[in-house]
């Protein structure tokens, strides 16, 4: 039987093996990923970011625990973009999920950077498609840093979740990461620390500055604030309340096949650009690159004009 | 004359002009950055990065000043990766600069995203290009916020001094975003505050770990843990010193010529990606992608297959 269909029966083994398959981007996994892309579409995905030090972590472990609680099933990537050294696996994060061990409907899974960050984002779209095809009702994609990448892979999502915490410094962290405007439900954790209540008042400043420009319809979606405290998870059952309702408000706007579509073009767009490098490094060959390497690294000729150059003489 | 020749000969108006051109990413840009380029090389770029909150903005703006006491000329790049609205401005950040405004020998820029991230990493060091080309002696990146985006344009630096602050969270903030393995110069900012002895302990305890791991040679460069204090400049001259015998390292390990290498691969590359993408949107048309987009939303085939037919259609 194939992997695929095996996995789509809810072999774990197989499940497992798929996304490693799609981890390390061999063909094998393209078979596998076109059986099972028919089975996606059902999938809540949901993105949670926020700067360093939010406690994301402990709040999307949190955040699964109730989902089971309400039976529904949940699948968790964890996007960390450093190195295998300075990841997640040193600060212990690896192990945070410990209390969902065993639980058939909830898998997760850390993805760590492997060269290229336009990798990562391509394989953590298609573990959240392997996650989806299966069935998980509920996909969480937690991203580990707060940069625009990160800002990029949260974006793919349906909805996103943006996690600040108090005190974490003297301005709000998430205004600085610029990612106030892809949050669709806002979360100030860590709400019994001092400062709580002043940083959901800054947050709330913003949301009130967005939504009065004039340039939002009648039917936006203005994101809430809510306060939650991870370590005991208080608000968590009110923070999935939001999420579900935005999760209705897209699908009766129709903004759902609309952020589908977006997602699909921009998904598209990557791998052609990728395959298209990779065929022409193909026909030109490694030493006229490094040729035309030396010559810019002389100053004989700037970078566009060598790239003009290269594509001219493919004609 | 021309633009650039202006520049070269110290026109601000020409220079700002041309910033502009590269900012909009137009053609006129490129025939700008031509006359440019030979000029090129001279200049040592510095990446200045580190989470929110550390106080990167007042650290780079303290080192422009020393840099300008000891008569050596600064450009300054400020790369926001967020959107006009919550970006800089909103937090005071582009009037940082206002005790600097006036001196020929200073050049600032702020540059924040349009659109694609791969967008904003060229047009930063195109402008790094322009500011070498004209003869700013230090070119200082600093980047805004933290996450492998960040690091990357970082990365282009010959010498990356990245920022730590005490108190921010529970752990080292820039283990969680990947930054320690990038640094050459480690900083503790904020050294005034409680726990800053604890933060640069802990810093000193990764560089141990990665130093003994038997990876390094016998030169190679091992960062020092700086301390500084940015709202009154204490341990900025210590950490000039540091960047400046990190260049000397480079230079005479040939390790300046190498980075230079790779830089420019990198940036050839992603210009060739860009623009074989662009020629063949150009061939297929928006139409048929449209086409493909609505087929793989509806689950008739899957994006790999999709690519994969839109190339062939090609040959």
């Amino acid at each position: 039987m194939k992997l695929a269909t095996k996995a789509l029966n809810g072999n774990r083994y197989a499940l497992a093996r798929i996304i490693s398959l799609v981890e390390d981007d061999g063909a094998n996994a393209r078979s596998a990923l076109a059986n099972l892309y028919p089975h996606t579409g059902q999938a809540h995905i949901v993105g949670v970011t926020g700067a360093p030090g939010t406690g994301k972590s402990t709040l999307v472990n949190q955040l699964a625990k109730f989902l089971r609680t309400q039976d529904i099933t949940v699948g968790v990537v964890a996007v960390d973009p450093s190195s295998p050294f300075t990841g997640g696996a040193l600060l212990g994060d690896r192990v945070r999920m410990r209390d969902l061990a065993g639980d058939p409907g909830v898998f997760i899974r850390s993805m760590a950077s492997r060269g290229s960050l336009g990798g990562l984002a391509r394989a953590t779209s298609d573990v959240v498609k392997v996650l989806d095809a299966v069935g998980f009702a509920v996909v969480l994609i937690e991203t580990v840093g707060a940069g625009q990448a990160e800002v990029e892979i949260a974006r793919t999502a349906h909805t996103t979740i943006v996690i600040e915490a108090p005190g974490m410094g003297d301005e709000v962290q998430a205004l600085k990461a610029g990612l106030m405007e892809i949050a669709d439900v806002l979360v100030v954790n860590k709400a019994d620390r001092p400062g709580a209540a002043n940083t959901a008042r800054a947050l709330e400043m913003v949301i009130d500055r967005n939504s009065t420009r004039g340039e939002e319809s009648e039917d936006a979606w203005i994101p809430s604030i809510l306060q939650t405290i991870a370590l005991d998870g208080a608000g968590v059952p009110a923070m999935w309340e939001m999420v579900a309702a935005h999760r209705e408000y897209l699908r009766s706007t129709g903004l759902w096949t609309e952020k589908e579509r977006a997602r699909i073009e921009t998904e598209m767009l990557n791998i052609l650009q990728n395959e298209l490098l990779d065929q022409l490094l193909a026909r030109v060959g490694e030493e006229q690159m490094e040729t035309w390497i030396g010559r810019i690294a002389a100053r004989d000729v700037d970078v566009y004009t060598a790239v003009r150059a290269i594509l001219e003489g493919e004609k």
